[in-house]
Order: structure tokens, then sequence, then C-alpha cells
């Protein structure tokens, strides 16, 4: 995939969004990777959507890995299962409801409990049918009053929703612990440390979810954290205590800050009972299926990975959810330097690498501030100054390269 | 890729959608494909999304090799910009409209002429920064009073709409006619003859559309055809004539019936006067950008497909699209049978092949008629009673073949 800069829809801006301090809403918008369209709507320009698949396809793979199913729901819902459930009135705040031509009334899904256990329903039959999770990849609305933080509070976004369904209590512990491991392999794989918090999510114990929080001055959440067991804990657990101790030992508790990146419920029998998914068991006898809920918010980890990886100059990509591997430009006319980029170029192309190609009639101070303002993991410069030698730099080190071709084209392809 | 239908969210079952008589309606729900969640609402398991992406990638591919540029707009739309060309009032009767809560106007988008032309118009300066075409491949949704034919016509569904930008008319019909040619390879990709068919489009000429339909009885749409000049028209552009003739050579015309999978439109200057989507030409003088609007709908692809390739056993997936490349069973608990399996499925997942795997506890002849159901291009059986070969059959043939496993091997990887 080559990415050229001229004749492109994403260009870059000096200006980020009014009203808009956070680095990742100034800096997506700026390097031309997203555009607010309107409060707590963004749109995806080539870039931006670039990293959003690279996210998806590492989320895709770890579940793929676990053997979770894919699926995908819709987003409008009708009113009747909702209202099985109470939430089509619990949710009246933040999903937007409305009526169709003919009265009847729908609203855009947040998060599909309901439609899931309907879906797992038809399939299950008896205990031998169980367990199993399916997930899906969607975009998802919430009626935010004050939507804010670029992408990391939306009011359409784009999330990974994951369900489970066992037999037994203990089994679903098990799945869930080792959901909890996976989660922080996806964060890691995008270049983020989470830290696993405990929160409060339901009715029925203190403690029946996790969140996955990504320390950052930009986060919303409050979490206190044990230096002496490592145990971190939701802020709200703890209602208006003034001096909270740790939960498990006891300990003191430091205050930090986080973004919400990931979370993971226990459902219980909440949903399946009320909506009449259930097993036979061993006994043929008709039971509720037990459930758990497993959400990670994707396009708020694009913003989220710019609130932790960027510096003055720009963003910096890690690797594995760059747009492009490297960003390449030509800083001379002349037809050795034109002749060496096209050999590049095709090379590049040949074995599949990501690259973006700065072809605009600018000059080499605005294509490297460009490059910096990016932040792809490499930046490649052709230049005759380098006598048939090519330049490259990584976007972390101040130091360039001199290399032959061959080399270059060995660097990148270990980086992507 | 290795689906197994035990534990599989996505089930099959005896019974299609009541008052859906369309066959991709029956056929896919009954394979667990799809599942009719309400009027017009289809939710997509594991096989109709794998065909979905499989499709998409399809489109994806043509259009990159167009240097088209992949973005992502929103579904949900603030009045604004819509209110300014006239479609808030225009659209009323299709777009799903509301207010949040708040009081502000949002619709549901199924189409993005206005955000996308907000977009380029960011990216546009001079004529130097023309032609380009942008698409996206997004969820739609339609305030449809009548929506049938399964997933051909929905409340909510899968589109790629592209949008082309140019500084001269010469060069959007030169870019139309390439994409003439792209779309009809698109559509052959995925199994379908497809017939361009000359159609109204709006307001500034007569014929300044162009449909896409592929012949169904399924179909909505009625065609006329000319046996001696082979174009076709849309009987619309007849008005209420009796005997029309064809526009282009005056011969007969006959009736066909087809399902319209894309469409391409002339849009000249009307979004781009209206927003404010300028360049300056070659003498500094600011130009109106002129435009064109290129859609195909994705899950209607998926529908058309099983309408025009299935019998009466179940449908007959084109390799290009299928979920899988063969549906594998084993048809004894022996151990060399059970070994040879395990080989054979071991060595496909490592060469890459997506299967289905039938490991469920029912009898063969349940086997093979879910075989039949899913319609993969191949049926792998391993039994003992073919001393350590492997049975495979194509989905089209009624002869089955004898091979060792190498062979089986070398099939699957040619047709996948």
């Amino acid at each position: 995939m080559l990415y050229r800069l001229n004749k492109f829809i994403g260009k870059s801006s000096k200006t980020g969004p009014a009203e808009e301090p956070s680095a990742n809403a100034q800096l997506l918008e700026r390097a031309g990777f997203v555009f607010k369209y309107a409060s707590g709507l963004y749109e995806y320009l080539p870039f931006g959507l670039a990293v959003l698949k690279k996210i998806e396809n590492i989320i895709r793979k770890n579940l793929n890995a676990l053997s979770c199913q894919e699926v995908l729901m819709t987003s409008l819902q009708p009113k009747g299962l909702w209202r099985k459930t109470g939430r089509w009135d619990d949710m009246a705040g933040v999903m937007y409801q409305f009526k169709d031509h003919s009265g009847k009334d729908f609203g855009l899904s947040m998060t599909h409990e309901e439609p899931i256990t309907q879906m797992a329903a038809r399939a299950i039959n008896s205990y031998k049918d169980l367990p199993f999770c399916a997930y899906q990849i969607q975009t998802k609305h919430r009626d935010e009053s004050r939507a804010k933080s670029g992408v990391i509070r939306g009011r359409e976004f784009i999330m990974k929703d994951a369900y489970s369904f066992h037999a037994s209590q203990e089994d679903f512990e098990k799945f869930y612990a080792v959901m909890t491991d996976i989660y922080q392999n996806i964060f890691k794989e995008c270049g983020l440390d989470s830290l696993v918090v405990e929160a409060p999510g339901g009715s029925f114990s203190k403690v029946n979810s996790h969140e996955f929080q990504v320390l950052s001055p930009a986060g919303e959440d409050k979490i206190l954290f044990c230096d002496k067991c490592q145990k971190a804990f939701n802020r709200d657990l703890f209602g208006a205590e003034d001096t909270p101790k740790c939960l498990v030992c006891g300990g003191e508790l430091i205050e930090k800050v986080g973004i919400e990146v990931g979370n993971i419920f226990q459902l219980g029998t909440k949903y399946s009972a009320m909506l009449g998914c259930e097993f036979t068991d061993s006994d043929g006898k008709k039971q509720p299926v037990i459930m758990g809920c497993y959400g990670i918010g994707v396009s708020r980890l694009l913003g989220t990975i710019v609130e932790v990886s960027h510096d003055d100059k720009g963003m910096i990509w890690p690797a594995s959810v760059a747009p492009a591997v490297a960003q390449v430009m030509v800083l001379s006319e002349d037809d050795g330097t034109k002749k060496l980029a096209e050999q590049f170029l095709a090379q590049a192309e040949k074995s599949g690498l990501a690259l973006v190609y700065d072809d605009r009639d600018v000059s080499a101070g605005v294509k490297l501030a460009e490059a910096d303002l990016l932040g792809l993991p490499y930046r490649v410069v052709v230049s005759e100054k380098n006598a048939g030698q090519i330049e490259i730099k990584k976007r972390t080190d101040t130091n360039t390269k001199l290399v032959d071709l061959a080399e270059v084209l060995a660097i990148l392809n270990v980086e992507s």
C-alpha cells in the first residue's frame, strides 16, 4: 500500500479542532487522520482508518485464537427485547430513541446483551452446546451531552463487544481469567501497558467487573493503586470514604488517573433468565445460561495511543498499529535520485510494505515536519547528497543512518 | 480458519423466516448465515459475516488498484449540512430523523454526498489537487415501510459508496468509464454477470446514471434490453410509453427483471456549488468541483449471489466469496480414520485454508445434507471405508473422487 500525499483527501492542517485541548484531538486532526464533524462525531480519513483496522485485526487475531466466533448485530434496535429486560427505560438517557414513519419505536444500540442472548438461545439446547463466545466489531451510539477528549468519548464510536455462554459458574470463571490475560495481550500489542482494575458493575456482588486502564493524565477515571499487593481499584468502589485502604491486603492506596480502554463483566444469569436462554443440564433440567461480557473501545484505543505516545513534534506510532511503516521523501529532482527512489518504492511495494510517500511540491522542511507530525516508525530520505545511499531514521531516534537500498528494505520488513 | 459446527452460534435450522419467500431469505437463515431480527433487520452469523468480508475485500482490492482512498464517515448526521442542500426535507420519507436529549436534530445517513463534499473541500485548493476518489464501506439505514426480499432490501444494510472529484467534465467522464468497467469486474469476481443499464438519475440530463443489474426473477427492477445493439435501459426512462424502442439504435426491446447491485451517478457541480467545494483553475479562477458518485450494495450482493446460485438442496457459493473452501466430515470413529482426519485438518490449517468441520454428534445423512445446504465449493469426507484415501466432491458435481491427502490439499489450495 502506497499512500501518496499529493491529491490526498487526508491532508494535514496547521490547526486542530477548537475547544478540544486533548493531544489526540489536536494531533489526529492536524495530521489528517480524523476530522471532527460535530461534537462527539469523528470522521476517519485514510490514515485514521488504517490504524483502526490494525487495532481491529489485533483484537480479531487474539479472540480467534481463543475460538471466539465473530458475528455482526444491528445498530437499529426495535424496542421489544429491550423492554423485556427493562433497559428500554433504563438506557433512555444515553440511547438515541425514536419512532419510524409508521410509529414503531427504535433505539440505536450502545451494547448488545439483549440481541446476543436471543441469538445464543437459538444455538443452545443442552450443556453439550456450551461454552462458546461470540464477538462483534461494530459502530455504537451514545447520546453524550458532554462529548469530549477527541475520539476517546464520542457519540458514535467503534467497539468490540464479546459475550460468553457457560453451563457453570466455574467454567465461566476460568474463561473470564483467560480473557483478562488476552485483554492485556491485546493492549500490549497496541503498544499500551494496561492496569487491571477491580470495579463495581452491577447488583449481585461488590466487585463483579474489571476495567483495563491505561495511565494518562488525559483520563477521566480515578484509580486507587496498592503498591504493596499491586492491586488496583476503581475509586467508585469506596463511596465517600476519605482514606480507603486496599481491599485485598489493607495497604495504603495511591491515586492514579487512567483512560478505560476495556472492561469485562460477570453477567451471571441476568439476561439469560429474562430472555429464556436456557440449556438442559446432564440431569435433564432446564437452567439459565451463565454469561460474561467483554468490551474494548476500538476508536478509543486510537486516541489513547496518541495520548501516551507523542512528543512536541507529533505522534509516535508503535509499528503494530502505524498506518504505514515509513514516510518517504525524495529531496532532489536529478535523474539518479529519482531512479533510486523509484527502485525503492517498487521493491517496497513488491514486499508488501505500507508506505507514505510525500510527493507534494513543498519544501524539504515542510516534508520533514510532516513526517514528525504523522509519526510513522521510520523516515526514509532519498537525496542526491547521499551518493546512492538512502537515509533512514527512526521516529524515536535523533540520529539518521546512511545505508544501501537492500538494508533499508530489510529494516522496514522487520518492523512491519 | 477452522469453523467447528459443534458449539457454533451459527447453527442451521429447518425453517426460514415466515413471510419471506425469497431464496436468499430462506436459505441464508436455514443455513445459519443470517438471522432475521425484525422486518428489514438482519443479524450476520459467522458464515454470513465471512461472505460479507470477502465481498468487501474484492471491492477494496479493485478500488485500491484505481488509487481510490478509503475513509469512514459517521452514520449519525446533524441536520446542518443536509439543510444546506435541501435534502433534510427531501429525504424525510426514508431517513430516520430524530432529536437528541438536548433537542438537536439528527438523521441516520443512507448516502454521504454532503459530508464527503465538505471533507473534500478541505483537501482541495487548486486544480493540482484533482482528481481523486474516496470511498467507504459502511452501515446505512433507510426507513423502509415494506422491507422484503431478505437481505436484498433492508432497513439496515452495508454499502460501499465512493465519490470522485474532478477539475473538468472530460476528466470526470474518463473516470466514470473506468469505474463502469471496474464495477463489472467486481461483480464478476463475486460470481455475478451484470448488465449495465442506462437510467435516469437527476435533473440535468435524461440519462445521467447507470445501474448494474443482475438478472433474476427475484429482482424488483424492469429492464428493457436491445438485442440488436446490446444496450439496456431502465423501464422508468420511457414514462408511460407502450412499446418503447431502443434509445440508441431504435431496435425492439425485450423486458427483463433484475436486482440492482450497484449504481453510478453524474453529480456535476450540484453538491460542490452548494457546499463551497471549489478549486482554483489554471487561470486563477474559482470553480466548483465536478463530482461523481458510485454505490454498491454489499449486503445486497450476498443475497443476490444466493438468488442466482442455489439448487433445491441449498446454496452454491462461488469460491471467491465462500465462507470456507470445503466442508469436512469424519464418518467413523476408528483410530486410523481419526488420525487421517487430524493430519488433514492440521495441514490444511498450516496452508491457511478456511474449512468448516462438521464435528457434531449427528448422522452421516444429516452431515451430508448440511454440506449441500451450506454450499461450500467442496465436500471432504474422511471415512474408514476409503482405506487411507479421502473422498472429495465439488458442490456442483454429482461424482465423488477418492484421492490421497496431498491431492486433496492441492485441489483445495487452487480454489481458495
